[in-house]
């Protein structure tokens, strides 16, 4: 089952309920998936996305109107609201914007019912293609009995299916290799114990959980090959991915266990550097409380950024659909994203 | 208010409670005190070797007895059930076998009780002093406007007052640095964030919160001036300390900021190397739930282990209660502890 499809309406699985039980929740008006976005239902950059041109297309076929004209302008309202659910997640607005570009083509409500849906689909279908792409080149980085050592969760409940680095994992068992995963809890928001290992168990693929902290010992003590991780964002001197990947990149180069990332093309950002990306801030409270548990006094000072930057120079390779990228990346990343050198 | 003091019984801080609020707990019977230790209500090695001696004092007075045959009949007994409380901790049994001996030496039973009581306080109050004289010999590394980033509870919590690598921070405070805290959380049971917040907030120290995988950001973006942490273990290529001591090290190599350690000089066991030494490893529940909330599916395999060793070789300096021990430590190691070279 993929993380998010149409099914006379937007399904999706409610990632809040992870690990507790896989709920799919359809949602029949934008409305829903909106409040399912915010409150992180579904999350991942390439499945927001997806989410983000279903939902132009679940605004076409949510109730009935009057003429085109009514149609047309109801789905334009719907996208801005669909946007404004999380405003600094670019892959929401990509799939919105792409969805309704096509959509508003339609000369009939039939039609740009029909237009709207395919294009979704199409977005849905190209994620999973691409993520296949990034497995097959990805696996060949992978020796048969390896143990891959990986960081919040980038597997098919971020995309929408197969995943980016935990897509490599499942493309190199499907070629016959023996892989066995140690997932990082991923603090402060657990998307490694929450997702990666459900998701991993539910394969059969055989998942070890540590905390954060423990990636020295684990490999110190041998027990890691390879560290294989997602990105957000991939800048002229950086990759900007989850917060804690730069210390985990530190731990792996300092042990000499080749470090790579798993990420679309989409993904980079070339013209930029990492001095020009601003990095956002999170509630304190992710920190202080785990469910209704508290963990720290209310009113302590917190920092809590989204995400670090880890510098190009310590990434061994980046995988992509269109082929694995290694260093110089100055040269080589132009060279196969058919950019100018800049 | 001392963690662990003498009140007509066995008066203890329940840290179970916090950070929800600051709860005394009065334990009148041996068997109180055993279940709060073994409920973790108290921990820390200096905390736990005058929990020890108080025990023992707790036994004389805890009920009438016909004769002193049948008192020190009573205490022996009650002896070894503290010490199973927690049989690998070695600072349990020190503490109670110091006041045994001397409690035994009492020719009345009024003069058991009074002895006991003496030898049980004298540890206390040896701790505190010891505390006392690490902070000040540490003092001397920090400078006005520093920044510590510390890791676990190392302060009153742990210890019978003042602290260890929180004592180092107290005590030049106390001599009019100004200086802040940066409290990594240290998963899976959050010492951090419970403990070292709650008691530097009590105390009006400047303390800042993080994911212990934010380690990373921080010190690249200069947020950190030194490191400094406590001790379980100290041989003669490493310091055992708690898990995710080791990944913090490396992390501060990376980015040349001093590395300090602060402990007792009953923390050296300095006739083994860390291959001598077994990491103990703990519930898997710990990774899996965090309070009601269920954090990984529950079949899910974990890896647990409760300290790891950072080499000797990452530590700048060791700050004792008899000053502080700089490299070469095989050589002034020995030297400062009266030891024969190995």
């Amino acid at each position: 089952m993929r993380t998010i499809f149409w099914n006379e309406g937007v399904a999706i699985i409610d990632q809040t309920k992870l690990p507790e039980k896989l709920e799919v929740v359809v949602c029949k008006k934008v409305e829903e998936l909106v409040e399912a976005i915010r409150r992180l239902a579904i999350r991942g950059a390439p499945a927001l996305e997806a989410a983000g041109g279903y939902g132009v297309a679940l605004a076409t076929v949510e109730r009935e109107f009057k003429s085109l004209e009514e149609l047309k302008k109801h789905v334009e309202k719907a996208a801005e609201m669909i946007i404004s659910a999380r405003p600094t997640a670019v892959n929401l607005s990509v799939g919105v914007k792409r969805v309704l570009k096509v959509a508003l083509k339609g000369e009939s409500i039939e039609e740009v019912r029909s237009l709207a849906i395919k294009e979704a689909e199409k977005i849905a279908d190209e994620d999973v293609r691409r993520n296949r792409k990034i497995g097959e080149f990805g696996a060949e980085l992978l020796e048969d009995g390896d143990t891959v050592l990986t960081y919040c969760n980038t597997g098919r409940f971020a995309t929408v299916d197969w995943g980016t680095a935990l897509g490599v994992v499942r493309s190199a068992i499907k070629k016959g290799k023996n892989i066995k995963v140690i997932a990082c809890e991923t603090r402060p928001l657990n998307q490694g114990s929450r997702l990666t290992c459900y998701e991993l168990i539910e394969d059969k693929i055989d998942v070890t959980l540590i905390t954060d902290a423990m990636v020295g010992i684990v490999m110190k003590r041998g027990l890691v090959n390879k560290v294989l991780v997602g990105a957000d964002r991939i800048v002229k001197d950086g990759v900007f991915n989850k917060i804690g990947t730069y210390t985990l990149s530190i731990v792996a180069k300092e042990h000499k266990i080749p470090f790579y990332v798993a990420a679309p093309t989409t993904t980079f950002d070339w013209d930029k550097t990492s001095e020009e990306v601003v990095i956002e801030e999170r509630p304190k409270e992710e920190l202080i409380y785990c469910g209704t548990k508290l963990l720290a006094p209310p009113k302590v000072k917190v920092f809590n950024p989204a995400f670090d930057c880890t510098p190009l120079s310590y990434v061994n390779a980046i995988i992509t659909e269109l082929g694995i990228i290694r260093p110089p990346y100055e040269s080589n990343v132009p060279k196969l994203l058919g950019l100018k050198s800049f």
